[in-house]
């Protein structure tokens, strides 16, 4: 495999003024791994100075930015600093150029004529999409490959030239055999462990990565070599074993969401679900209804934030919320079943807790949560405790709640990791009755 | 003003696996100028490599990244490999971590642990948000902050603790006098347009700069020297001036989100809101309960995603739907009024559009929405075309309801931009009446 690193240039990079999205192209449009990239403001010196030194340590350069017409470009200029040769102007990117501009039916301008200045000696790189033409160099044994910053004309550069290019010279290189899946309801530290403890004996020749999000953990197998790629399809299915129902799913192009999950398993089975709820406000509507096509199994939700909309809503009966408190096993299967009732759905999701950070209590502490879900014959209920900021507790608990359907809809009789943690019994408070 | 360089570490971040927004939060949030960023692959010699040159080179060194407990994350490593110092087991973070995990009920596990071993030396710098605390050295001259990757946590490690303490050594960095404007409805070129033409005179000693965001937009005026702060007032006022209402505050601490501005209103009108949503289903809810205290002012909301329950639920007339359609002028004021009915709220919103991909028609392309909203007595409504990505679609509408309500609230009399360029007259459907 080359050994590949990225140059990019841009003061507005430095300055967070606009997020480098191209470096993620490269990656992933050659499909290299890329271990190391530098990112430096525009400065001849700097530039100058990082290509001498990165072609030393390098086989694959990419340099991204700074061809366009303006004086802070100096890719061009760097490089032939930096290799100790003149810029020339070049025939063919003039000739290119000249084209262009025709086709736009625009006149060359003198900026645009800097963009034919290149390091002598370099060979073109046809830009189909904009006018600044890349070029290729040889400097110290390292392929220095300079490439346009806007990315839809990088995009067309690396697909149609720079990667049939690498894969000539580079014919061995197996393009990484990565698996990524999906997992909820494990920590990182906590996946670690279970992964160290059953697994002292893990493959050297795989790698494994971590990247937490919220609510979706992602796990990455990635064989460092041939052995390892004979290895990981015993090694993925014990992993797979382990995680038990916390795995949702291996992904292949786009993590699917939670929700997207459980719309596809609703569909399957022809069911309708509906919310109700009260501390998560409406989040978990919002993140069934943010896939396309939901409409075919929700039609409709409620928020009853107040003690009085669930009795008026979802027909909670006051006695109920006045006997056991708004966060209450009997309210929440009250809100489900008066949401199925309402709305026609054949299983629900109610959640009432307390989201804070004002309003708990001794026995119902700030993070205490009520949810139930099911159907109207089998509703299942659960208490947690989720002592975390506002904002994170409504997302934990609508992505649990959405888990637990998931559980449902997969048949699943393992029992989640975040029950075992966080199970809380509140005690009974026996309210004026 | 000192020489800053990032060091930015993980796989992820090199396989193109996610976006890194991290190194633009650092330079704007601390203030400074960033002239060279440097990423790594997780190996523990490539990043041993870069802290010796960085250090040699630069005043102050910001790693990010690899603080987690697991095996990929070395940056702790790393710093003692270079700095040639050994490993321990730091008390104070250890007592951080335990207090971390007491807090939030689990239980310390070995994986954590690894995040206590620490180069010796180090000072602590504590992670108010997470498990993984950061930590500072002084290595060849440079001052070296080692920050976590995730990025609400390296937030507030920035703003409480890194930002004072690189300002009390550098104090003749003059964290320049800096505003920020928040502004809803008007797009980065439009403002940049705006303010060209407005101000053409706009002084050289105040920098202008736009930092897009959804929802919201921020402006912020840098001054340059005395001479800008001088003038800061009143170009300040000229600007605000021009900016009517889509002007919405100046951010001092944290910016508040539109939902907070709309709440703040209507705690102090004492007034309360309801939602009837079908296209963003639910999510104009949760945007409003995301905040503490929306009880007050919220009570209910519902989502309709379907006709039947939008008649069921809230009363729209199955005629109304028959007759117009269930995007439609008629009933979007039906389902305003049936929520205000049904929940008691004095003030409504409600939205019914075409999120898309799929549903759009001739008449009603993907994108139209109608919006109503306001009290029974005074019930405005408003058809738009937003032609977007569903996702950025259902945003963006939840959005302009939350901003047409503060509108309402301020009383203001000023068009917003939006309406002038989205606005949409679908043609009437004169459908089997």
């Amino acid at each position: 495999m080359p050994k590949v690193q990225l140059l990019l240039t841009g003061n507005e990079l430095m300055t967070g003024d606009i997020l480098d999205s191209n470096s993620a192209m490269i990656a992933q449009d050659l499909g290299l791994e890329i271990y190391r990239k530098v990112t430096v403001a525009d400065d001849i010196n700097l530039l100058t100075t990082e290509i001498n030194h990165i072609a030393k340590h390098a086989d694959i350069l990419i340099i991204n930015g700074g061809l366009g017409p303006t004086i802070d470009d100096l890719t061009a200029q760097a490089l032939a600093q930096a290799m100790q040769v003149s810029l020339i102007q070049n025939q063919e990117a003039l000739a290119q150029l000249m084209a262009w501009c025709d086709s736009r039916g625009v006149k060359l301008n003198k900026p645009n004529l800097k963009q034919t200045m290149l390091p002598k000696g370099c060979s073109i790189i046809t830009n189909r999409k904009g006018s600044a033409v890349g070029f290729h160099v040889a400097h110290f044994n390292c392929d220095i490959y300079c490439t346009p910053g806007v990315p839809h004309e990088l995009k067309t550069m690396l697909a149609e030239q720079i990667k049939p290019a690498i894969a000539k010279k580079w014919r061995n290189n197996q393009m990484t055999n990565v698996t990524r899946l999906q997992v909820f309801g494990l920590g990182e530290s906590n996946l670690q462990n279970m992964i160290d403890e059953k697994f002292p004996d893990w493959p050297q020749n795989i790698d494994l990565g971590f990247r937490a999000g919220l609510p979706l953990l992602e796990i990455k197998l990635s064989c460092k070599n041939e052995t390892g790629l004979k290895q990981k399809p015993i090694w993925e299915k014990k992993l797979i074993n382990l995680l038990e129902d916390h795995f949702i799913d291996q992904i292949t192009e786009k993590p699917k969401t939670l929700a997207e999950h459980v719309l596809i398993k609703l569909q399957q089975y022809n069911l309708k679900i509906t919310t109700a709820e009260s501390c998560t406000g409406g989040l978990i509507a919002s993140m069934l209804t943010s896939v396309s096509g939901s409409s075919k199994c929700f039609e409709a939700g409620f928020v009853t934030y107040s003690n009085d909309t669930k009795s008026s809503l979802i027909a909670v009966p006051k006695q109920t919320i006045k006997q056991y408190g708004a966060v209450s096993k009997e309210v929440v299967m009250a809100m489900a079943l008066g949401a199925i009732e309402k709305s026609g759905a054949n299983l629900a999701i109610a959640v009432s807790g307390i989201a804070g950070p004002n309003g708990g209590s001794v026995e119902k502490p700030v993070g205490t949560v009520w949810l139930a879900w099911g159907s109207k014959k089998h509703l299942q209920t659960q208490c947690l405790l989720l002592p975390f900021k506002r904002h994170y507790f409504q997302k934990y608990v609508a992505a649990i709640a959405l888990d637990l359907i998931r559980r449902v809809l997969i048949k699943s009789n393992k029992r989640p990791n975040y029950i075992n943690e966080r199970s809380f019994a509140p005690e009974k408070t026996t309210k004026q009755v």
